[in-house]
């Protein structure tokens, strides 16, 4: 896994900032872990009322905190005075997301002055062991000088 | 737009049984509206709580709206004592998810025995005007006798 | 569909003098039918050195052709002085890609400044019918002032 | 990296049996190198015929080499009398196809009786380095006992 050197000092401080005014991150549960140059993981307990149909959590869930995870992950490596957009992503669903709790971990693939790629993997904590239950690649932007866009 | 022959008469009143057993759905506040043969219509109106750290609604929210548009899109095409799974999703965010309500459609682009594919698109009503927010192409996959994915 | 409105008065021109640069395409055989504001056509007649194991057209060359009308489509909407790449892209193969020839489409779903996203088909001319075979979704980006990609 | 357990104990001559059927590879003139359970390599030389309009491979190209190095790392955990075709993929192109040679890298990710899911990789070697040009996900599907697709 290759070693990133942030342009930002400050990219675990902005980065938790940013995290903490996601608000669907308090109203789902999740928590911001690790913040590392290029990385970052956010877990989530299983919770009854996320759920689709066959009581597993909702692919939406799991795309929530893993988009979140690869976002931050590129975020890190931003210059100052920018933000991150989400361009789009793709989500692999490997195994039913069921388990006390879920980890998703985001880490970059290739940074880029506009443009960054992360790759994202959700776990699912069952009985001790980790399951991986998605995949996601993300394709991630960084703005500049957009009113309203910055982190 | 092609046109669809439901192989369960019952496809209606199944698609919105599944719906109500998905209970993020009521967490977050959607709606299912429309269910026909091949094609089903979610609304969510806009939640504070929902939201990303600029104010939009979470990818991760849209997501989740317009991945059950394109599942139970597929659902209403299969045939009696099946279930529906969702293999693997792709997302473009192409604007904002600002606006007092968002409408995710989901439509089959090509059933199959065992793999359906759908396409999704996700309308921001702004103004009185609707908004393309997102796009998902959706690849579903259809269970038979597996225990706990039935629909 | 929506209409678009070319920024490059010269965009056909533009797109054709570009294609005929792509070195693939005469080897492979595919030809620019066409270019539209937003819309691209491409076919390719069916050959057996182009398959894969099973006879059918090998699905990297499905997707030669369909990356090309889409970033083609893309290109017709830039400003002069531009010039496109692709930065991402997804492919759903639908059913096998034999026949005597292909025609892939591409048109622009969201034109931008900076990023252009475009949906793409392939369908097989079988006895007479048109057939979808493939569908891609692709991002694609205009860049300004790099030596050696300008169109 | 997981290490997979072959069903098939001849999966090695299988692999090579059925790259050897895919003509697109001796027009291009890609060669099979590695076949171990759940991971194959395939290398292509650059061939200035092979190109789009600024001089690089055809992202086609590079998705032809990865999306065949993908299929046959599923099929090399398949068991006997099956056969496999590929759902979907998504490509990022993250740098220019450059340089004299091209590798592409092809892992299974998760094996499954009916879906098996792959990561792939290509890279540029440029002045003796390794540069990662393009990663892929595919998603391919175990075919049993239908005429004309076995492996």
């Amino acid at each position: 896994m290759p070693q990133f050197e942030p342009q930002d000092p400050d990219y675990e401080r902005r980065v938790r900032a940013s995290f903490a005014r996601q608000r669907i991150m308090e109203t789902i549960g999740a928590t911001l872990q690790l913040v590392a140059p290029g990385e970052v993981e956010i877990t989530l307990p299983f919770r009854e009322d996320l759920t689709q149909q066959h009581g597993f959590l909702h692919a939406g869930v799991v795309t929530t905190i893993v988009d979140s995870a690869c976002g931050y992950a590129a975020l890190s490596l931003m210059p100052p005075e920018t933000g991150v957009l989400t361009i789009e992503y793709k989500v692999n669903l490997l195994a039913p997301a069921s388990g006390a709790r879920m980890l998703a971990r985001g880490r970059v693939t290739k940074p880029g002055r506009t443009i960054t790629v992360c790759a994202g993997e959700v776990f699912a904590e069952v009985d001790g062991q980790e399951k991986l239950v998605a995949t996601m690649t993300a394709t991630t932007m960084t703005i500049r000088e957009r009113p309203g866009v910055s982190d």
